[in-house]
């Protein structure tokens, strides 16, 4: 689990005290991955003090992270600096945050991250990372995970050691997050509670966090008594605890497909589960129709026929994406999932998107 | 925070996995302190497997941990052992966490224990230390806390280094807590999320777990809806969240006072707690007034008149080591408690208990 967290608007302001201690001299810098959407932002970046050979590396999240995107920030931490680095803090985003991850876990494992995708592959510790999430609902400031898309697989590098040593959570930071993004991520966080309340590995630890989640989002997006910060703060707790409900059971059906849209179409993983959530009434009822209901209240319109022209060769490509996903599948259906999803169960479904 | 934490009935069992990769070597023992209501209780203690010079030391829970207690402990070990332990491990209910923490921060800071007692007084990490509860209500397990009465105070050492490197959260350990326990030690659950959610300290963070676990409270004590294991699946959850509620807020009013009986009387902390929340209709009139229906529903009947023959010097004190708690009232009821909470406000309370 992550070993520390701060709560609260403005503690980005404590960043600079939480990191002091963890400076291991001059030669062996902070390294911060930004989302560019800051890059000029002088509110957000003028907070983030560099000293002797720090460095902030603007990110762009048009897409999601590659495993070689991680390797060449890796090879280039290694050229550039004598010693390793004190830290990598992760000032963004799922996908910024993933790379922070990813990145700390690379510089003290061998090898190229391809070949640490699955489940507990990672062997040693990785450098001090730090999380600090401004935009939520993915839960990767509080997951064991870092989803990458490599050569072979989108798929996460899941360790004990992947989770961030601290997490700084500043509702503040969320407050210029358009609509559609800010509803897209949060309805990650929404689909995670679904996917892990009605999954067959759901145990009272998982349960209870999810049902957290669960209710903060129907506080967030359909009723309307919340103030503009209270909503903040509370989608930013929902992100956390659904995050939490995942860690100790797992996703289902909408991140299986939806990791086969990402991995093929480069769909980004907020709108992409939401587009495959959408058609999962027969796996999820009642989840579906609340989060129709939700769609409906802010007036957010999702891209249609995005499958529409894809040959037979594509459609395959992302159902073994999709089917690679055992656990997720596993969870969502039980032990004998394979007799239920078909491969043209799954293309019927890609289909209709 | 807690590092790690498994859950699931039956976890127990995976305990030597778990320690194994922290061994230190043959004479870094592990050292168990275990609740002495398990001595001779071979499903249990069975299932703790000792290995080079690891020993079990049964811990007397009458009383509340002293730091005279703690640094016998401490002096034991360095005598015995001719290094220090591969880790602390605590097998009971509050007293025997509490005392796990505290030996394992002993270890590896100089000195005598009550000279830490209060908030960042920790300057070096403990001993790698392992909570593993056997009641549910306390928080302990999650906590960054450990409650000691020393000479003067009766006062937690509050520290980054307190809390658990691991927790096992193995529900079929709570089976064999006699009802009156259960339910004092579950109000301390409860009234952690009363204090939390009516505190000025409240943030969307401690907000979020309260809530949870007041929730989970209520459907333990006030519905009849679950199965007994679902309960005690359940209630230690709620204990978890309720700890992570106060762990980022702060207790209050019950807690004050009820330190002042446990220094006086000895009262022990979840049965002092009902005392005196009974009569704190004044300053949380709905939580008062669910748990009286709550120890109505378990026909729990508390202890009537324990300050009846108390001198105005033992009044003088428990009120002494109840003010002291300053960070408690001043989330009660605010910057400004001292003008609120007098004397002889609390001379009155404590006469009526």
């Amino acid at each position: 689990m992550v070993s520390k967290v701060v709560f609260g608007r403005g503690s980005f302001n404590q960043l600079e005290d939480i990191l002091a201690p963890n400076r291991k001299g001059r030669n062996a810098p902070f390294i911060y991955y930004v989302d560019d959407v800051f890059k000029g932002n002088h509110w957000l970046t003028s907070r983030i003090r560099l000293s002797y050979k720090d460095k902030i590396i603007y990110v762009p999240t048009k897409e999601e992270p590659k495993t070689s995107q991680i390797d060449k920030y890796v090879e280039d931490i290694i050229l550039e600096f004598s010693e390793l680095p004190s830290g990598i803090i992760g000032v963004g985003g799922g996908i910024v945050m993933d790379i922070a991850k990813a990145v700390s876990l690379m510089l003290t494992n061998k090898g190229e991250s391809k070949d640490y995708q699955g489940w507990d592959k990672i062997k040693h510790p990785g450098i001090y990372h730090v999380g600090i999430p401004t935009i939520s609902g993915t839960g990767a400031e509080v997951s064991r995970t870092t989803i990458l898309t490599g050569p072979e697989r989108k798929l996460g590098i899941n360790s004990d050691y992947t989770p961030f040593d601290q997490v700084v959570l500043d509702p503040e930071l969320t407050k210029g997050v358009p609509k559609n993004q800010w509803f897209y991520t949060g309805m990650d966080c929404y689909v995670h509670c679904i996917e892990s309340l009605n999954g067959t590995y759901l145990n009272a630890f998982s349960q209870s966090y999810g049902e957290k989640a669960l209710s903060l989002c129907k506080e967030i997006f359909l009723e309307d008594n919340l103030t503009k910060e209270e909503a903040q703060d509370k989608l930013m707790m929902a992100s956390w605890h659904g995050g939490m409900s995942i860690a100790y059971s797992q996703v289902g059906v909408a991140h299986a497909m939806s990791y086969g849209l990402g991995y093929l179409l480069g769909v980004k993983h907020g709108i992409g589960n939401c587009i495959v959530f959408d058609h999962l009434e027969e796996y999820y009822p009642k989840g579906v129709a609340l989060f129709k209901e939700m769609k409906q209240k802010h007036n957010i319109e999702l891209p249609q026929g995005i499958c529409a022209n894809l040959s037979q060769q594509e459609f395959d490509k992302m159902i073994d994406v999709a089917l690679s996903l055992e656990p997720l599948w596993e969870n969502a259906i039980g032990k004998h999932w394979q007799t239920e999803i078909t491969r043209e169960k799954l293309t019927d479904l890609y289909k209709k998107m």
